[in-house]
C-alpha cells in the first residue's frame, strides 16, 4: 500500500495515520523524497482502502501487490521523465542516446570523443573514472582527476555526465562533477551504497545484475527511491547465461516488461549485451524496437588502443551511422501503436 | 575441410582423391546432397591445399575451422535461399512472415486462419498436429488426420505449411503434406531424426534446443546437410535461463552470431521467446532489427479458447497489425549499412 | 487422482467408473502396466474421494497434486526396487554399482572390463553402442553387432547390461540383450521414446535433460509409466549452467529432493557431473551421502586411449578403490537417521 | 610470476629487481601482507627465471599461469590454516563445523544457540547483524549493538563469531568483536570492500557469487590476499540456475575443483545451497565427501520462529544429530586415499 500524503500534511496527523494503518497490521515505513512524503505499508491484509480514503492530507492511496513498491506502475501510471537541465532529458516517448569510451583514459581521449559527440548532436557522455576489475592487477581508472579533467571539458561543451559510483565514499566527492551516478552490474545489490544514493538528489542509473531477475532490479530501484531519489533509470546490459558465443546475453525480453512494470525509463546496454562489435549496432536497433527510452554505447576514436572494452567498442564513423540508425528507428516506432 | 566435386567427376577419381587426402591424416565422409557433392575432411592437419586444387574432378576446395562446415560461411558465401514454390521463399534480403496456431483444431480453425493470412498477404502457416507435451495426459494434437485436412485448405488458399515431426517414423507420412518440417526444441538433438531429415527434399527448420547453445545449433544443421539436404533454416525461440518474468529468454544476440556464421536463413519466434502476448509484437520487431530473415509467430481467432499457448498468441487484429510493422520495420533496415 | 484397480474388475464395472468420474470433470487415462491397472484423473476439481472409494473392484485411490501421478511418492510410499534377475537389483536401502566404459570398442576391451568388474564384484556393466555426438563425424558407436558381442560375454560372467537406446526402432532389436534401457539427458523428452519403453517389460533409466528441470525428469517417467512399463530408475548427471570449470554441474541437490517426490531409486553419475576424472571419486561419494540409491561411472583399462570421454574415465585401480568406498560410504550412511 | 621477497631485502635491492623484472614487460605489483613480501608480475612474457632467482633477497620465485596468483596452489602448495587462537582453527586436514541462526535476534535466542553450540563442541557461531535484504521494506538486522551483546556472551563461552561485513565503513567498527568476517554473496564482486579487508589482520570468509565463477571467487580471494591479507577461506553457498526446486543449485564440484586451485581451506554451506530443512543434512555430508574442510549451517531453536531463513534451518536435535555425522562421516573420509 501507498499512501501519497499532501504537502500540508500536519505531523500529529501523520502520526495518528501510521498509528491507524498499522493497527491494521500493516508494517509503515514513511519515505520523503526531494518530490513528494509517501507511507509505505508492507504486508498483506485486507484493508478497505475507503476508510482511510477520505481523511485530511492524504493526496492519494493505492494497493499495489507487488514486491516492489514505489517504482511500481501500480500507483503511479504517468511515466517518470529524469531532467538533467539545459533542456537534457530522459523519458519515455524520447529517445536518449549516451555513447562515449568504457575508461576515460586522457584529455587528448575526451576531447576527441566530445567533438565526434557535438557533431553527432549526442548530449550525454559515458565512461569510467573508477572501473570494476575482476582482476585487482588490472588497470583502475583515473579516479577522481579524471572525473574533473572531465568534467571541465564536458561542462563547456554542454555534455552531461554518465559514471560510475562504485562505494559510498565516493557519492559525496563525485557529487559535483556527475550528472547520472551509474550502479554497476557487480553492485546491483549494494544495498548500502543504493541507501546513500537515496540521499542525493541526482539522477541515478541502474544497471541489471550480472544474474539478476526483472524483480531485483525493481527492488533495487526501490532501495534508492525509498531513501528518497525519484531520479531513477533502469538499465538491461545482459546476463550470464550458459552461453559463450557472446559476452552476455542481452535480455530485451526484459524492456517491455520493465516498461509495463514500473514508470521508470529504460536504458539498453547493446555493447556489454553482447560484447562484439561487429554486432552492437543491430542489437542497440532491436533494443530501440523492443521499446528502449535510450541506448548506452561505447564508443572511442581508435577501438583497438582502449583501455578496455576494445572489443565491443564503436569507432566515430560506426558511432554516427548508428545514431542516425537509433534516431531513424525510433521516429517508425513511434508510428506503431505499441503499448 | 570441404572439396566440392564437380557433377562429372568419375568414380575411379573420387576414390584416388579420398585415398590422397586420407593418407594426410584427414578422416574423410562423403555427402551427397540433392544440389552436389561434397568430401568433408576432419581433422587439424598441415595441408598445403593447393597440392590437390589443380586435381580434375574439384570444383573448388576450402579450410574451415569451424566444427561444423557444410553449413558454415567460411567455404559458402553466397546466403542460402529456400525455395518454396510458387514465388514463395525464406532467404537473405527477404522477410518471411510465418503465423498461425500453437496447436491445429479444427477445420473451423484453419478455415479462419487461412482467411486471415489471406487477408494479410502471409504465404506460410504454423501449426502443430503432432504436439510434444511434457505431461503424458495433454492434449497431443490431432495427428496425420489433422495434417491432412490442413494441407487440402492450405493448398486451395495457396499456402505453406510448417509443422512439427517430432518422429523417424513420421517423416514419410508427412511427406506429402508439408512443406517445412520443423524440429523443435527437444529434438534439436534428436540426432536419428536429423540424420533422416538429410535425406528428404523438403525444407527442415531447426528450432535451438532448449539450453541449445549456437555452436549446437549449427551442429545439429549440419547433421541435416551431411546427410544430404540442404535446405535448411534456423530458429531463435528462446533460451531457459533462471528469468522467470518471461517463459524464456529471446536471445537476440544468436542472429547476427548465427548470420555472420553460417550462410542459412534465420528466422525468430518471439512467441515462444517472451510467452507473454503484450510484448510478443515489441519482440518480433526487436529481431527484425537483429537481422532476422523472417518471423514466426502464434495467431488465433480468440486465443483464450486456443488449445495450447493461448496466453502467447495474437489474436487476427493484432497479427494484422504486427504484420505491417515488420514488413516496415524490415524496409527501413534495408536501408541501413548492417553487416 | 489415482484409482488402483483389482485385478478382478469386470469391464463394465471400470466403464461404469469412469463414467461417474469423468462427470465430475476429471479427464481421466486407463494405464494397465504390467503390475497394475490405475485410472488417473486429470484436473482440479472438487472430489469427495469417499463417494467412490467403497465401490466395488477398486483397491485404493489417492489425489495426487503434483503435475505427474504415477511415479509420486503421494500414492505410493514404498520405494519401487527394480529386480534384474539372478539376485542383483536396484533399489532403495541397497547400494548399486555400475560401472563401465564409455563406449563399447571391441571384444578385447570388453573382456578387460568384464574382468575387472568381476575382480570388485560389480554386477551391472555400462558402455555405449549407439552414440549420441554433436558432430555427424564423429564416432556413433559399434551398434547392434557390438551390442551382440557385448551380450555373450556379459551373460557369460552373470554381468547385467544397461546402455543407451537412441530412437525407437532401436527398442526391439536391443531387447533381448539389454537389462536396462537408458534415455540419455538429449533424449529425456523425446516423448515418443518413452511412449515406446513403456510398451517394454524391461527396465528403463532415465537421465536427467541436460538443461531438465527436476519435475521434467519426473514427467518424463510418468510418460514411460503411463505407457505401461513401471520399472524406471532416475539418474541425476549434472545440468548446464554457467560454470565451465567441470563439464556439467552436478545437481546433487536433486538427489534428496527426488528421493522425496518419488518412489523409483535414484542413481548419481559423477563422471558426467564433473567430466575431470580426479574429482569423480569425490563426487561419486557425495552423490552416495546425498542419498544415492547407486552410482554410475565410467572406467576403462587406459583412459587415455578410450574412444570417448577419457578425461572423465577412471583406470581399473581408481574404479576398484572407488567401489571399495562407495560401499564403505554407504555402510556408514545406513547407520545415520537420514530421512 | 610470484617473487617471494626475504625479510630482510633492502629497499635499493628492491627498486633494482622491480626494475630488471618490470624491463621484461612484466607489471609489476608489490604485496605486503602480514606473513610476507611478494612481487607480483602480471603478463605473458617470456621469462627464464633462472635469471633472477640467485639475486639476493629473493627467497622464492614462481610462474604462475592463472589468472589469480598469490591464492594460486601453483606457488603455495601447502594448504593455508586459519588459525583463530584459542585452538581453534579452519584448515586442510580438519573438520571445521560453524552453526548459527541466519539473524542474531535476541539476548535469549543467543544465549540459547551458544547453549546448544557447548553440547555438542561446536566452537564457532554464524549470525547475520548487518543483513542484506532484497528488499528495503524487510528486517535488516541489529546492527552493531546486536553485535556487541553477541560478542560478550560467545567471548564467555569460548566461542569465536563469524558475521558477514556489508560495507567499509563497518569493517573498523565490527573489528574488536568479530573474528571471521564474512563477505556475502551479493558483495563477492564488492572490490572496494575487498580491497579494504585487505588490510585487516582478521580472517576473511569470501561467499562465492549468486551466479559466480569459481575463478571469480578466487579472483576476489586474490583482491584481499594482494590487499595484504592472507587469512582467507572460501565458501560454495549454491549458484543461482534455473532450477528452481531448490533455493539454489549447491555446486559441489567447486570443492574438489577449488581445492586443487588453491592453497585456501574451503568450506560448504548446505542451508543456502539448498534451502530446505529437510535435506540440508544430506546436502552437508555430500560437502563432507566432496572433499570441504567445514560445513557452516543454520541452527535456531525454533526455526518456524526465525526472523529469516526459517524453512532452511535446522533445530538443535537436528544441529546435533548432523554434527555427530559430519564428524563420523570426516573421519572416515580421512581414511580414504582421495586427492
Amino acid at each position: 500500500m501507498i499512501i501519497q500524503l499532501k504537502n500540508d500534511i500536519s505531523e500529529s496527523q501523520k502520526e495518528a495515520l501510521i498509528d491507524e494503518v498499522s493497527q491494521t497490521g500493516y508494517k509503515i515505513t514513511e519515505v520523503k523524497t526531494q518530490l513528494g512524503d509517501y507511507l509505505v505499508g508492507i504486508g498483506k491484509k485486507e484493508f478497505d482502502i475507503r476508510r482511510i480514503g477520505q481523511k485530511e492530507g492524504i493526496q492519494d492511496i493505492h494497493i499495489v501487490s507487488d514486491e516492489y513498491k514505489l517504482v511500481s506502475k501500480k500507483w503511479k501510471v504517468a511515466p517518470t521523465a529524469i531532467d538533467l537541465g539545459d533542456g537534457i532529458s530522459i523519458k519515455d516517448g524520447d529517445m536518449a542516446v549516451i555513447a562515449g569510451p568504457c575508461s576515460i583514459e586522457s584529455e587528448d581521449q575526451i576531447r576527441k570523443v566530445i567533438g565526434h559527440l557535438k557533431e553527432n548532436n549526442i548530449k550525454m557522455m559515458r565512461g569510467g573514472v573508477f572501473k570494476p576489475r575482476s582482476s585487482p592487477y588490472a588497470f583502475r581508472g583515473l579516479g577522481l582527476d579524471g572525473l574533473k579533467l572531465w568534467y571541465e571539458l564536458a561542462q563547456e561543451a554542454g555534455i552531461k555526465i554518465v559514471t560510475e559510483v562504485m562505494q559510498v565514499s565516493q557519492i559525496e566527492e563525485m557529487y559535483p562533477y556527475v550528472d547520472i551516478y551509474q550502479v554497476g552490474a557487480r553492485n546491483t545489490q549494494n544495498f548500502n551504497l543504493l541507501d546513500e544514493l537515496g540521499k542525493v538528489d541526482k539522477a541515478v542509473m541502474i544497471k541489471r545484475g550480472i544474474s539478476g531477475t526483472i524483480e531485483e532490479l525493481l527492488q533495487s530501484a526501490e532501495y534508492v527511491f525509498s531513501g528518497g531519489n525519484e531520479k531513477l533509470i533502469l538499465c538491461e546490459r545482459g546476463i550470464r547465461t550458459y552461453e559463450r558465443a557472446s559476452r552476455n546475453t542481452l535480455d530485451l525480453n526484459a524492456v517491455p516488461i520493465l516498461k509495463a512494470k514500473s514508470h521508470l525509463p529504460v536504458i539498453v546496454d547493446p555493447s556489454h549485451g553482447i560484447g562484439l562489435r561487429e554486432y552492437v549496432s543491430q542489437m542497440a536497433l532491436a533494443g530501440v524496437m523492443a521499446g528502449a527510452d535510450g541506448i548506452i554505447y561505447e564508443t572511442h576514436e581508435i577501438p583497438e588502443k582502449a583501455y578496455s572494452d576494445g572489443q565491443q567498442t564503436l569507432d566515430f564513423a560506426q558511432s554516427a551511422l548508428l545514431t542516425d540508425w537509433i534516431r531513424k528507428t525510433f521516429e517508425m516506432r513511434k508510428t506503431f501503436d505499441l503499448i
